[in-house]
């Protein structure tokens, strides 16, 4: 596997693939790699594409107050996880390759970053928006690979590409969880035992919804309320969103009849946890 | 010369001559071309380079109250000045074909944006970064080339394009001037024979301006008072503004130490000029 730190000796490798005629294929990531990235990544090994994973935990998405210091990092255990994948490229840069003068341009994606996750972590979006802005202006990538994990960033980033012209195609892919159904995060390290255990309630909780969805609850009120009741009766979370929403455009819900996104972010302990789930429902069941 | 309205089409025509190995050279417009569009042209028709040249009178960076519906357009005209000058390829889009969605993403280039003309034009340059970020992506050029007349807009194109690594070489053209000195616009074509002939203030005020630093005048103040009493003075143009700024970025400036613009918005009737000139200064004259 290749590896830089620096912009323009990527470049210089990207423009040799692609002179080859191989497509550009790129994840990027925040590092401390789990199961989640690594099926990311077995989604963007195809035919013909040369693969390039990122790491870089960017400053510009965590608030004041929010866990970028602490955010967790361990490089050489990502390498050695990247290279038993057979990713063809690493880019790891350093905040100073990638911010090298205090930036005054930022990328916006209106109406979407204000809601769920986007009220709570004020400008987070604005900061994944622009550093990934840049990165696919860094890697010109033909595809690009986003975990629905994080389904609201998945929706922007699709939503910024579309308006600006970019051309990439924006791959989902579906969240990876452990046997017990805890959705893989790399901040699932931060738990203690009990809140691991604890934070089941998440993809149960979920999946409560989605049955009375399917046994015909079609009210958006109703389904929030179950998922706010089973999660606070069953745990210690603290709920910052429980929300049902609309899966295309996260605009708000009351009757439920097109796919929805029921959407989860919860406190355990200092530990802030999402999770979500599409919902399709069949019209007169 | 190719012709195309379809960003598609564009952008198969762009592949194909990337694929011969020919550099790609970008002059975006808003059409109704005149002397200092050709010169942009000249500047842009280098060897081996493929030159593109946009016509798009872009919605976004009007505001309400502005002259987007009057904006002077002459395609037929302008398709003859192209293909006379030898102009590869023009790329006119409708609205729709840039905007076929409501826009919710837009570029921002902060603190460079919200002075001089972005003060009386809010939101003006959002819609020039958010379009020309737009073509950029679609286009994909080597080289893009910007007149300087609209200088502000010359410093916030470059700076998104290094802020977001873009991998395009911002190109700046010098003013093109009528024989008496008044700035090549398209809007000129608004200005009554009186008032064309009150215009000239703009580039005399600016030439004695210049002079008078050149004699040794360092006080930014006492040259912004030259430049408001005189155009006051010798014109009936009612000034937007007339100001000193650090060349480079814009910022204020007291002292004139290092080079300078001398930027002028001035209104004639209903038609708002702008000129400028930058001014550099020997260290102890």
């Amino acid at each position: 596997m290749k590896r830089t730190s620096h912009i323009q000796e990527l470049r210089k490798m990207i423009a040799e693939e692609k002179k080859r005629g191989r497509k550009i294929n790129f994840v990027p990531t925040m590092g401390f790699l789990h199961r989640g990235h690594l099926s990311l990544i077995a989604q963007a090994q195809q035919k013909d594409a040369f693969l390039i994973v990122s790491i870089f935990v960017n400053p510009l998405q965590f608030g004041p107050n929010e866990d970028l210091s602490r955010y967790p990092r361990d490089l050489e255990r990502d390498v050695r996880l990247l290279e038993e994948a057979g990713v063809d490229a690493l880019f790891h840069p350093t905040v100073e390759e990638m911010y090298p003068n205090p930036m005054v341009t930022f990328v916006e994606v209106g109406q979407l970053d204000a809601m769920l996750c986007g009220a709570t972590r004020p400008g987070h979006f604005r900061g994944v928006t622009t550093v990934v802005n840049k990165l696919f202006n860094i890697v010109q990538p033909d595809k690009a690979f986003f975990g629905q994990k994080d389904y609201q960033q998945y929706l922007i980033i699709e939503r910024m590409v579309r308006d600006l012209n970019l051309p990439i195609q924006i791959c989902p892919v579906p969240i990876v969880r452990e046997e017990d159904g805890l959705a893989m995060s790399s901040r699932n390290i931060f738990l203690t035992s009990e809140q691991r255990q604890k934070a089941q309630i998440l993809s149960k909780s979920l999946a409560a919804a989605e049955l009375s969805i399917q046994t015909g609850q079609r009210s958006a009120r109703e389904i929030e309320r179950q998922l706010r009741e089973r999660i606070t009766f069953e745990s210690q979370g603290i709920i910052d969103y429980a929300e049902v929403r609309d899966a295309g455009d996260l605009s708000e819900v009351t009757e439920i009849k097109r796919p929805v996104l029921l959407a989860l972010a919860v406190k355990f302990g200092t530990t802030r946890l999402i999770d979500n789930k599409v919902v399709e429902v069949k019209p007169n069941v």
